[in-house]
């Protein structure tokens, strides 16, 4: 039998969008609530402009994050900045009416929770190609709206046929000498707001059904060798860059999540129901980390609401073990 | 084969958070949609303030129906301001490849669209007692914050059990001499910070397990009769009374919905999956007129916007039949 120790209700792991939402609702509801996460205000933060989370007609990606962070704190969540290495389950409690809870892990430190809240997030999924890793913060970067700066009058190109790389074309362009965009498919599938942006800017050159073999430089990023083509069968061309911007889709951060023996789709996203319930009684997921077809802000603050609701219920209908090796 | 008319991608129904939400997200999809209902702004614009709109700090109702009108018109999507009195499907295109288009009908327009999203709301659920409906806006309101201010140092009281019966009592006990709550069940269920607040007001007295038989008086509310009960068995108590605030509930407003077809859960709900998808092809549900378990503004933008999505992918993938009788 492990110490006494401070019992949580919530522990919500994630300090973005989704985990700051839950982190709301649950101090509203009067629980005793953790939201612990690496990033303060998570990876909106690195966005440059929402205007398209209702009610919020315009607003810095980096204000946003601010504003989540205190609507949070407003109502009486702790909020702790650090990495989440480990959620276990405790030792089953001795009495079988009782459920059982959690313990959530730093290098540092250990927090018990009766419920857990996965609001963890993506990270950028990675081109894994020679040069990439090597020249990391080098001339590859994966958020133009971070260092656009460092390139400015450059030439650069963004890898990706989403629309949030043509967000990141876009804002690269404003400062940027030239804009190549290396699209994989035969289509760029940006928001119809977006494409006519990019298809109306000057210096962006959209180059469909084009991929990158290598990134070269030495040091710095110096130029990317494209895989060979229909239009140059055989020869592989290489274009002189000065940067590389990946931004071909994330990757969601369900690790941890997976170790508990949560249940995740085939792009290791945890599932979760209309409840925001996972297979585990207890845990809940929310936000980009989530297996919901279309991810927004919105989405992940709706979700985080859901599970904060449903967690509450759940602690109200039930008694858990205290005791924790 | 009727005359030629502008087709709408999308007509949504309904001008409050979810209607707005969806009409901002058509809008930014570059599709060509009218958002049209009665109440500009939608049910918060009943509320006093909101304080739980993840991102938004504190907002009056007013206000956030304002900001959420101005979002969805940003960006492009077109606004009426009329009731919406049936939806019909429009006569089966003769090319079999092609889908049906729907026919939204006011008492003096018609609006041709290839999909609609209902965000229809709820209204207020109705006592059903003698003398309700006889002295409706006569000191029997559904609205405190409408309301208030007529009953500056007046007895009133708050019919209703849940959060929202709570608030109403709060912003009543600012203003009158005395504030009843007349609860059904035995327990006030509000949110924890509510039921705080309402036990700690010295001119609130909640009363469980009491029910209003009756609302009496001449030409304005005079007084209450309660059902009779343990207390007084046999006997029913008569209280003086200036006003009847009733707050049991909201009704779905589904019912043009279930005339088109669209299923409906038992309490007359509209059910949607996650998505946002109805039964129908064509036709999705978002905010208080869904089957979602925990309503709030969030839930309903964010259902909004999932619907915006699907009618997107919808409209992409599908060619549509343009004639309607």
């Amino acid at each position: 039998m492990g110490e006494s120790k401070s019992i949580y209700d919530v522990i919500i792991i994630g300090t973005g969008i989704a985990g700051c939402s839950a982190g709301m609702y649950c101090g509203r509801f009067n629980l005793k609530t953790l939201v612990i996460g690496e990033l303060p205000g998570g990876i909106i933060t690195t966005t440059h402009l929402v205007e398209n989370y209702p009610g919020i007609l315009s607003i810095g990606g980096v204000e946003m994050g601010e504003v989540f962070l205190k609507h949070a704190q407003q109502f009486g969540a702790e909020m702790k900045f650090s990495k989440v290495i480990d959620v276990q389950r405790c030792a089953p409690p001795k009495d079988a009416k009782k459920l059982g809870i959690f313990k959530v892990k730093t290098s540092s430190e250990e927090f018990i929770g009766k419920t857990v809240i996965f609001a963890t997030g993506t990270e950028h999924k990675k081109l894994g190609v020679p040069g990439e890793k090597e020249l990391n913060a080098k001339g590859v970067s994966y958020c133009a709206l971070c260092d656009a700066a460092f390139f400015k009058e450059k030439t650069v190109c963004v890898v990706g046929g989403g629309d949030s790389s043509a967000i990141e074309a876009l804002i690269l362009a404003q400062q940027c000498k030239k804009v190549y965009m290396f699209v994989r498919k035969d289509v760029l599938r940006a928001e119809p707001i977006n494409y006519k942006k990019v298809m109306e800017s000057k210096n962006i050159e959209v180059r469909l059904k084009t991929e990158i073999a290598e990134v070269r430089g030495t040091g710095k990023v110096e130029s990317v060798l494209l895989k060979s083509g229909a239009a140059t069968p055989g020869k592989q061309e290489e274009i002189s860059m000065d940067g590389v911007f990946v931004a071909i889709g994330h990757v969601a951060l369900s690790g941890i999540a997976e170790k508990l023996g949560v249940a995740l789709d085939e792009h290791k996203q945890i599932k979760i129901n209309r409840n925001s319930e996972t297979n585990i009684l207890g845990v809940y997921a929310a936000g980009d980390v989530g297996d919901t077809a279309f991810k927004q802000a919105i989405t992940g603050a709706s979700e985080a609401v859901i599970a904060s609701y449903f967690a509450y219920q759940y602690l109200q209908k039930n008694e858990f073990g205290y005791y924790c090796e």
